[in-house]
């Protein structure tokens, strides 16, 4: 034994819907005591860090309902059932912003709050953005704005960028245009 | 009205927990019809980019239940009801560490997942450790270990430091470093 691994004695279902599924399991400790861990099991998401042809990042302006306000994110979405990431992020950019691309790279893979939630966020580059089709959700409504750089940076400080995807890609915009 | 935001109609308690509070809701979209949110409110959290005198960025390394596996995350913390991030991010510190600091400075917030949880983290910056004690929840098993930058962002590459308050923390230093 590691001294830090925790093992389930057993598992209840608390609620299986659209997002959320919960879970409440009684789970061994690495001392022999027993407690209980929540987990949200999440179908994992996929974020696209598009650049189009004048330098500006992508971004959508949504109402988020848990924040009760409105900010401004990268493109991102849910995984489908058995879909994979990269096919995941060629769609939920062409659905949220109107355009395709002729080739996207994956840069990084993150778990967005470990401490509870089993999501896994998957983000994607590209720059090589042609135009498509955008096609909301029926309960999806949304705004398309372009900004470069400096701007996004401003954006973090105001808070009107304010989620970890979005955040990330601020910085890795920041890193590039450095490194 | 912005043709963005939703309203609520009706909310209904699923869930709360020791860290979820689960909620489905009833409401109003932009173009009147209806649909449901499921929300996980979440108390908050802060987290510590905390740098020794060598340089060395402080990681606690610790079995993550809800992915099944051991990672490598900047010292983090809930927030306890009623207290102040700055006070939280302090205390964090010191309980998973061992080490207090003279004077920390909050970098950053974001919400880590805003399509179904308003879990707000705040990120806070220390290079000013001093020894303290450390103290672990009873539930809490982790163990500590200091990297450098480079280090780091190799940790990132190799799925070692996997979420998203660390893998910004990588980032920062990245930037810090270059600026």
């Amino acid at each position: 034994m590691d001294g830090l691994t925790e093992t389930k004695i057993s598992s209840k279902e608390i609620f299986n819907g659209r997002i959320v599924h919960l879970y409440v399991d009684q789970v061994k400790l690495p001392n022999g005591e027993e407690s209980t861990r929540e987990v949200v099991k999440h179908p994992g998401a996929v974020a696209v860090i598009a650049v189009n042809d004048e330098g500006k990042l992508l971004l959508v302006r949504q109402y988020r309902y848990p924040l009760n306000g409105i900010i401004y994110e990268i493109p991102a979405g849910k995984l489908e059932p058995g879909e994979n990431p990269d096919d995941s992020a060629m769609r939920e950019l062409e659905e949220e912003t109107g355009y395709r691309c002729e080739k996207m790279k994956k840069i990084a893979s993150f778990y967005s709050s470990p401490g509870f939630s089993d999501e896994l966020l998957h983000i994607y580059y590209t720059d090589t953005l042609i135009k498509g089709k955008q096609n909301l959700d029926q309960d999806e409504f949304l705004e398309v704005c372009t900004v470069n750089t400096n701007e996004a940076v401003e954006m973090v400080k105001k808070c009107q960028i304010y989620d970890a995807k979005s955040v990330y890609a601020v910085q890795f915009l920041q890193l590039r245009a450095l490194q």
